[in-house]
């Protein structure tokens, strides 16, 4: 068979993911989204690229599936539900028609479990890496999307699951001798779609890591945070690992700020159903951290302020 | 200075053009877009690769431009009036912080040239050549959007501006001896956002070449075009370069199908204000073209009919 071709990719691949009427078929030059009174259209935008958010080796219909649940753990941390997305793919010579059928499976079964569609979006070559952006839109009712500037000093600061499986996945992804299933976890995240974030204050998701996001938050509701550490939760594999590394403070750290966690972290007055606390906001600005009772020296939280 | 880092771009070089409400200044994870009764929202994405769709050395404030201008161009086609767009962007680290100052001094100036505000997106490092993908969107009337699909048989086909100046555009920033000022078209295309489409049955913009274009109008409508290539309006540039080629067929030829135009291709009953008739659409399905009187053969018009 020939080398793939963009519109063959397209013709075949992508237009069976198309099937909403508002997408022509992906036979227009663009999708037409009709007025939904009462609500407002959720829009974020993430890309990844080969080598840098993914491993050159990473099967394709799993990259094509974190590709959409990343830009889902923007909604999900929005509070709005998922309702179609635009595709942007730059496609390296090398990639074979199986990989890229592999792909659209990975898009068709991602869409089925999320229940949204395809609208439309752009197929190109590259010289370099594989570079793929989605557009995901949601629905929340209007005036309702949870935003990262609404907490308020004596928030508590929440968390809805395990922290540093990311970071721990990647390791195991990369060869180190940890549990080859949070692997799967770096390669498949799992966009917390199933929490209720009525009673939230605000939301980020944690993909920069926990600590950065919390600092997102933070910064943009003008608040300080004082988290502890000690009471993140952890999966077993990550308790192992703390366990066996020399400092338990600084394996905390490094699993509160390695990022690729997918989970949420929150704010709100009272606890909120699926969270757990790991600390509160206070009058002030910045994250404070402590472990085992000691506050970590700022300059160890190793995270950016300037986004 | 330090190299450029992702935070800072975002922060000093992209939040100044997140100006509207809805955008949260950059500091949220999705934008939201209030419901608009009456209206629809017409969203498109197309990306562009550093070496395939702009050259290596080009200056980024026109690539921004470009990047922005060939998202327009496809609103244009729609009757789709500008609103706001997201934008992703792939960064090598050899771009400088003056270069991403340009690239943001490009989005400032054609933002207020076309009445446009940034709502978000992604910024990150990519090992591989700059990919930049924007999503677009504009409004029109609930239901009024002009689609590929409704050109019917005896509709006249219509362009609005001269055919080919992409296709010497681009061989003139290559160094060949053709009209500087062609160079500049190919750098910084100009969307035909200034049409009036009342009355057309189906657009879309010229970017993959007047045949494929024309082409993709024909099949979503299930019509046949018969075109006239010396009907095409050319400019002085694109027609002194036909006068110079030996064969006048092959040269209409290599304009018709060269691409990046940005004009439109319409169908119509009747003319359209600013447009030029080229041919018309008939039962069947294909575009024929002809030149002198002859019919030119369907494989030399060189284009795809997979999409």
């Amino acid at each position: 068979m020939s080398a793939p071709d963009e519109f063959e990719t397209i013709a075949r691949l992508l237009r069976p993911l198309a099937t909403a009427p508002e997408a022509f078929g992906l036979l227009d030059d663009a999708a037409a989204i009709p007025s939904r009174p009462g609500f407002d259209l959720v829009v974020t935008k993430d890309a990844i690229v080969e080598g840098v958010h993914f491993l050159p080796n990473d099967p394709l219909d799993l990259v094509a599936r974190k590709l959409l649940r990343v830009n889902l753990s923007d909604l999900a941390a929005k509070g709005a539900v998922p309702y179609a997305y635009l595709l942007a793919c730059a496609w390296p010579a090398s990639v074979t028609w199986p990989q890229r059928e592999a792909f659209a499976r990975g898009l068709a079964e991602d869409q089925a479990a999320f229940n949204m569609t395809l609208l439309g979006g752009d197929t190109v070559a590259t010289p370099g890496p594989l570079v793929l952006s989605a557009t995901m839109f949601g629905w929340v009712s209007a005036g309702a999307m949870v935003r990262r500037s609404g907490a308020r000093a004596g928030d508590l600061v929440q968390v809805s699951g395990p922290i540093g499986d990311g970071f721990l996945g990647l390791k195991a992804a990369l060869g180190e001798d940890i549990d080859p299933a949070l692997a799967d976890h770096y390669r498949l995240p799992n966009p917390r779609l199933d929490l209720d974030l009525i009673g939230a204050t605000a939301c980020a998701d944690i993909s920069d890591g926990l600590l950065a996001d919390a600092g997102h938050i933070a910064r943009a509701s003008g608040v300080a945070f004082e988290l502890d550490l000690d009471l993140m939760p952890l999966s077993d594999a990550a308790a192992a690992w703390v366990a066996a590394q020399a400092g338990r403070d600084a394996a905390l750290l490094a699993l509160a700020t390695g990022g690729d966690d997918y989970q949420l972290v929150a704010t709100a007055p009272a606890v909120l159903p699926g969270f757990t606390v790991i600390g509160r906001a206070a009058e002030g600005e910045g994250v404070r951290a402590k472990a085992a009772g000691k506050t970590l020296a700022p300059a160890a939280l190793g995270y950016r302020h300037g986004n």
